[in-house]
């Protein structure tokens, strides 16, 4: 099991959670041969940094890749990769897990997260299947109401009062000094875990895009390492074009990459209705930046308004999600993809979390009596 | 294509909904061979009364059978089929899936549903992926922001001024004068969609015991179809005990059988949390009833305070489902099993959808000055 760090090189031995250079700390590319087994973590088995606990799996992955009918406008074949069916509702389970199996054989009791939403209920849902104590560190604005849906399993939920931004690097400093393991947003090994979405992809067809909704970088790097291990071990031939998407409204990694900046900056006074990709200071941004210029991949970012009418358009097609998901869609408009591109759109989280943002549709009065001209109308 | 009435055996060569006598019609049993293939709807190829329209598929079924500990300190092995990871997050999307897949073929422009929760967002979700119209008929009482959940897939929401017990009839009759296809909780086509779980619990393991939330009757019955029909073609040796699980506060179907009454009758005033499975007059009632007496399974009723201790010990293995989906836990410690049984207990829908009903966790504040100390703290 080595690390390396993605831009100072620095290698380690033991699970560090970053580089003392500041940067994100990656496991070197493994590669290997698929298998027979019934889940993409038996199936991809050579590819993971740590055993996979898998009687404590609660059947994260292996989620459909769906048809859609949104590309033909477009002249495009689109498929939707459907995270919003993982056992918490988001991707976030597949790292989730993964991370955990790791905490668990390194001998931690307690796990720890900073996340007011997927991560948090994912985080908090995994700890009691492993048996672990959970520190969920949401910030000061989460209601109540949402953070049901993280207290529910049993973690304990903290509200932190004051600089919510620092508390990503603060907790993985305290959390050593503790030995607290948090599973933030890029540990390596949830990073990891979500290479799950490229092997399975890969498995049905060979995309030339994929769009990822990207905030703090951790599920476009997965992809993009998942992608290039397959390469690496001749599984596949070819790379898709990666596409990062983000909010108009807070994209600190296509503000840094159209302006040929190195390094992200903080995006100040991000305001986007796609909450679950609003991270202004990302910690795998520069991560995600150099991985766009290495393979000549792109960022695109969309309004608000785009990413409704994109909700809406997907609901169209039976699938609802949170308005981060759409972003994908919303993209579409925007890159000019030829003609028959094969092109995977991620969607990372059930609109049932984020229902408050959904605008009410008409709701018709109709006395029983009156069923069958009711039933005749439009 | 042939359906027969469980109660007078008449039988009809076309795909009605009831047999005249009222009670509901079944398709007679299939049998076949299992195939290789991705789905359940390929490997169980042989045992649809229609071809699925597997392009239109949002991946429905194929759900996770997810080991639990929770049996432990009752001696018996517990495994839990979480059908709240369908495209709509719950197992309504079987059944809805399969009917759609008739009415599409059948040539209907515009189907419908009678229902306020789980059905009205699966039938609104799969209408608007097949192209067709939907008529979701609710109730007087669903708040409008619970029907944000249906409204949003673009299925047309009318609410019923009057006797909501009433329409379930009253929409087959006015559907078939109409030309409405009506999928209601226990339309055939939606039963048999639902002998997808039996199948993959078979592919699985051999369960001494399934334990069924059940309201209308309509999963009980597909469930049951499932497993008999398997042993038929020499599948599986054994049936398993099906156990129908119902809410104390309405329990029409458990009281029936206590009594040894041949039909149910009406559960006046129901009341209970497990608003999912409160249907005073389940219209599969005497169908349910029927199977219970003729292979000596049983009813097991279980009060609100029972379903909402099961609910959170759910959670506490990282499963969060709705109160109805948690009856099947509940009803564990009624139960006398023998010692190593195995015993799947079916989770029906998502508990993101009844997040109301939850009270909310303990939520501690930290400044984050002193977050040392906070995360020491238990």
């Amino acid at each position: 099991m080595h690390l390396f760090c993605l831009f100072c090189g620095k290698t380690y031995d033991e699970p560090v959670q970053r580089c003392e250079c500041g940067e994100p700390v990656e496991f070197e590319p493994f590669s290997g041969e698929p298998y027979i087994g019934k889940t993409v973590w038996e199936r991809f088995y050579d590819f993971w940094p740590v055993e996979p606990e898998l009687e404590l799996s609660l059947g994260e992955g292996d989620t459909p890749l769906v048809r859609s009918k949104l590309g033909n406008e477009l002249g495009i074949r689109l498929y939707l990769k459907n995270e919003t069916v993982n056992p918490t509702w988001s991707f976030k389970d597949r790292g989730t897990f993964l991370a955990m199996s790791h905490a668990l054989k390194a001998g931690y009791k307690t796990v720890g997260t900073v996340s007011t939403g997927n991560m948090a209920a994912s985080v908090s849902a995994y700890a009691s299947r492993f048996g672990l104590k959970a520190k969920i560190l949401v910030s000061q604005s989460a209601s109540d109401e949402k953070l049901k849906a993280v207290s529910v399993y049993g973690g304990e939920v903290i509200r932190i009062l004051g600089d919510y931004g620092r508390l990503y690097f603060e907790s993985l400093a305290m959390g050593e000094k503790l030995g607290v393991y948090f599973i933030n947003s890029d540990n390596p090994f949830r990073v990891e875990g979500y290479k799950g979405i490229a092997f399975e992809i890969a498995e049905e067809i060979s995309p030339d895009y994929v769009l990822i909704p990207t905030s703090s970088g951790g599920l476009f790097r997965g992809i993009a390492k998942g992608f290039i291990e397959l390469q690496e071990s001749g599984l596949i031939d070819d790379l898709p074009t990666l596409i990062a998407v983000q909010a108009e409204g807070c994209s600190p990694i296509c503000r840094a990459f159209r302006e040929g900046k190195a390094r992200i900056e903080r995006f100040e006074n991000p305001k986007t209705i796609a909450k679950a990709i609003a991270n202004p200071y990302p910690p795998s941004g520069n991560a995600v930046l150099k991985l766009l210029r290495e393979f000549g991949w792109k960022c695109v970012s969309v309004s608000d308004e785009e990413i409704l009418e994109a909700q809406k358009r997907l609901a169209g097609e039976g699938l609802f999600v949170q308005p981060a998901s759409a972003t994908g869609i919303a993209a579409l408009k925007k890159l000019e993809l030829p003609e028959g591109a094969r092109v995977v759109s991620i969607l990372t989280g059930s609109g049932l979390k984020t229902l408050g943002d959904v605008q009410a549709g008409e709701i018709r009065e109709c006395p029983l009596g009156r069923l069958e001209s009711c039933l005749k109308g439009a």
